[in-house]
């Protein structure tokens, strides 16, 4: 049962570690006939691709590769293999965290699961592997096509969430944290600045939300839409927690407050608010699909930590070289890559059942 | 791509209406010579089985029956069939929701799904379906074998919250809440008095636990215990939220404290805190598995709400009968039992691939 | 990775052994709206029900019960859950196979897998279980609908093939072999009536037929259509062998007779010869899809054979009871039943891709 | 449901076109901790590559590399990413083919299916596909272990079948056909020669075994070993039938001739025979697993046969350029290496049920 695999209909797996010669992913399942170049995907890739000031000083150009499954400029419905090499894998030492377990990666669980591990800049564990899920939510996003929009935005940095009411989309394209208000954004550079200047990290919030979603799509019982949603986003590294529409809120709230009324307009239903984040029962109702994940403060900090190694030895661990203060910034990319790809996957399983 | 299968190598199946003649389930790959009999299955039936004073009022024996899989007192790796009859459900009148899309329910989306729908009762969307989670949960719980102790509790009901310092497990068992804080069941009682006469409803959040779980259980990538978990969770009815370990609390956090420190005690690594909640990289670390979810205010209450009918008139849906005022207490049994089922599925990946 | 179901996007589990309480299926995955009644799926059971002359002469009803996913005579788009209570089950006294390893039979394999197994009257391995291919057969023709037309024939039994120039399909409803030639069923009278005498079985070969594939269907490499019926025939009790098209007669060919030719007739692409069975490149071409399978010969024989207990003592093996002398016969309509569900899997799973 | 995925436990996934950059495959689920380096795969590459004067002359060095999932020269449990260029696919001309449906080839069906398709050499559709199995079959054999011998032979070509009698497995290995039995490799010789003069091509039939398989591997019910093994070889290009020991032969035996008898060899129960071939029950008895299948001959020939165009006009096709007289050569690594897939995907699906 390898779980280096995701989506039914729309399937992708990834392979490669961070410091391997590559990595990669097959998608199998696409639809034939869908426009498709190499451009398509670097698009969506360079938005995730660290380099700015507050985020990791990796400079690669992440140039991706097709390598099937497209001809004359169309999917052919055969699997597309899509590769990045790993230029910046090269004359590393690694022998600082060969035999570390370090407090709040994944050393230690690897070494338990498999006894033998890839230590080289976490492996298979690196965030580098969700470059992959973006490069495959790009074609996602084409399956979808384009009534279909899927964004994201960081709603939280630290403990600094943005206004609801200053909301503004354009401006999430505007700073460089993906915040959808500016002058939150502001709040964050500062934040962000005292953060690294104390070699610490910061944790974050991401709304991913979807709009133009028919109604219909999901599944009951267990493959419910919100259900995989809730996968998709917790399988992301240093993800803690997912919620769907009113979320974590809808506890303290009561019953004549929490449910979408309904009414007519014309002869379409409408819904009058959107607490349930566009599902009921598991099942898309139309309105815009909306989720928020945490990610947890970046556990390679300068701060030192104990931590023990292989041997048996406890330890301090103190990270050097390049890191981002908040991995949440990068995950925004693959908060909507993982959205997308959810979305591509039920829209082609209620097909086959439903026509 | 159906969806009412769950489980990769600890594989179920659940059919059946709220009010069709019976509802079942089908459990697949389930280690042969395990000792199973119907009193092990309906011990668990019995906790989720409502009717006391502050749940739903429906009263059925919730009878299990063993069809398959089971001979001379043990497991043969055969599938087992489990079936419940519905003993309530005939001679009802459907025709006051027959047409009707209520606000929070899953009426409008099953019908734009399927366009056609059993109506009675919520038909496959009724919280009816989760009584074979808890039937499959009892399975689980003995390939997990006894060092492993799944359990859970309700730890806010509306506005109000259990007190960590007062946690005691014994409590749980003590009032019809599932609270660990006999003080707090108290404030609850009142609470849900009050919402019950508003003719109203009220939200919740559930714990569940997991300790004896060993080091190693869980996939990279995609298929990590936590993933896995928060399907687990999200897929259950009216459940808007899961996180894991810290969850939403980790958006606040600082890297320093966000992360579970090592010693040695012995020859044995020990963690500090279980900040994680006891996976790491999606792996089981060794430490207690622990997740949360939310459970939105039931949609069913007295108070009249805007719906509209298929034939797209605008309406006033109030709900009479039998209601739960808050479904998040028949929630804790479910969710522990998916709890369980997820590790038991994911013990059983792990021995197939690492031995 | 329980093995107890079959199909990817039409998808149905079995359970049940044959001398417990009852057998079942669950059949998920079925679009929406399709007219469906017991009396569709009992229909087709009546076909397989052992009975006659030239069968088991154990005697059931073997009545259908639906109890779920079908709602004012429609598959509503749920699980079909269909069960058939074992009436003959009772007061057996099985002490004689307890403890024996019969040649030909799974008791030696089973016991090596589990440890622990039901030796009543072979329990799950038992062809009881295939009752449950053609109760999801039935459903499978549905979702096929009425232009596909699946039937299937005996070909040969013991050494006495039919003749294809006499090949008749109403003469296959006209004998109690599912014979297509009249001349070659009186053979097998004389053949059976022969080997039962002697307390021995025969073999057989069954062809089965769909007419009325769309183009299309199937997926390149691994889930092609010929080698998901590969599957499917194979996993039938007793089937040895499977071919599709000319099969293995493919070996002694060359190259211009081996291929079909191809003309325009209009404007529609036919096909002067059909040696391919109906699949190019595992993907459908809209001839029949044609293939064939053989059962070895029941068993269950008087004539004794060498065999060994669990307690490995060496022992003589003789079955008294009812049992067939050609299994065969009774495969013909569970080989049919399996045609339909791959092809109706094939449709789901390319109008999900393709549209 | 995409179809370029085959297994459970130990999966892969295939991508690449006959003319496209490169071919590749993931293989995931493997466990942790094999040796393994490219010569190991290399070798059985080596062994399939063509370039012989019965075979096809593409001259390719076919040398693959491995992407990830091994380090320090062992496996990690993470997937095996395995690549080879094609180096050969330049410059082609393929406007002959372009839009053509030849006789025997998938160009009809693929462009019934897809509308769209990668035309060059065959696609998606070609035997280089085939390349990538073995790759994964080299890994397969890794995960079996040295206790475990999987090989394959020729054992018919055209209407020439060898000599059981003569069989020797040294002698395999010592003409072009993997012949066992020298004598008849001769006639093969004359006859493939004949063939190629002709500009026809021939048939064949390949047998292969697994010594060493544990008892008690495989599924009950679907997931048979043997319908595996089933689906496995039915899936490689130009398959036309499978059979598992006595295969078709079994239509015409008795029951007292069809069957293994068992005495026992100390506390050892043996089988006196092996018309099963390996398996009863759909799982391994512990003695050989044996099965054949059937390759057409290959439909690329240089006689005239009728074929149409995509455009509706009536032609003759005449395949110029290499090809292979009998493909049925090639396809002995291949069978080979789905069976040591078939085998390693259900000893590690054994191991997670039954430990």
């Amino acid at each position: 049962m390898p779980g280096n695999s995701f989506g039914r209909a729309f399937r992708f797996t990834t392979w490669g570690e961070s410091h391997g010669p590559a990595i990669g992913c097959v998608v199998d399942g696409v639809p034939p006939g869908l426009p498709l170049a190499e451009p398509d995907v670097q698009y969506w890739l360079d938005r995730r691709r660290p380099g700015g000031k507050f985020t990791s000083q990796r400079r690669e150009p992440d140039a991706v590769s097709i390598q099937s499954g497209v001809f004359e400029g169309k999917t052919t419905g055969a699997p597309i293999s899509m590769v990045i090499e790993n230029q910046d894998q090269r004359s590393k030492d690694y022998s600082d965290i060969k035999d570390l377990f370090r407090p709040g990666h994944a050393d230690f669980t690897y070494w338990k699961k498999y006894g033998h591990r890839d230590y080289r800049g976490g492996g298979r564990a690196s965030a580098r592997e969700t470059a992959m899920r973006v490069a495959a939510g790009a074609i996602a996003r084409k399956v979808l096509g384009d009534d279909v929009t899927v964004r994201g935005a960081l709603v939280q940095m630290g403990p600094h969430a943005v206004s609801r009411d200053r909301w503004d989309w354009d401006a999430v394209e505007a700073n460089p944290f993906w915040c959808p208000d500016a002058e939150t954004a502001q709040t964050w550079e500062s934040h962000i600045e005292e953060v690294r200047k104390a070699g610490s990290s910061t944790g974050a919030v991401i709304e991913v939300t979807a709009s133009g979603v028919p109604a219909g799509l999901g599944e009951p019982a267990y493959d419910k839409l919100d259900a995989d949603i809730a996968k998709a986003m917790m399988s992301i590294n240093a993800v803690k927690g997912v919620e769907i529409g009113t979320g974590f809120a809808a506890a303290a709230e009561r019953g004549e407050d929490a449910h979408d009324e309904m009414r007519m307009d014309g002869d379409q239903v409408v819904f009058l608010s959107n607490r349930s984040g566009g599902t009921l029962g598991g099942i898309s109702t139309g309105q815009d699909v909306v989720a928020r994940f945490v990610v947890k403060p970046t556990s390679s900090i300068l701060i030192p930590r104990k931590g023990v190694t292989v041997a048996g030895e406890e330890t301090e661990v103190v990270t050097k070289g390049r890191h981002d203060p908040c991995v949440g910034i990068r995950a925004v990319p693959v908060g909507e890559a993982m959205l997308a790809i959810v979305l591509a996957d039920h829209l082609l399983r209620h097909r086959g059942q439903c026509g």
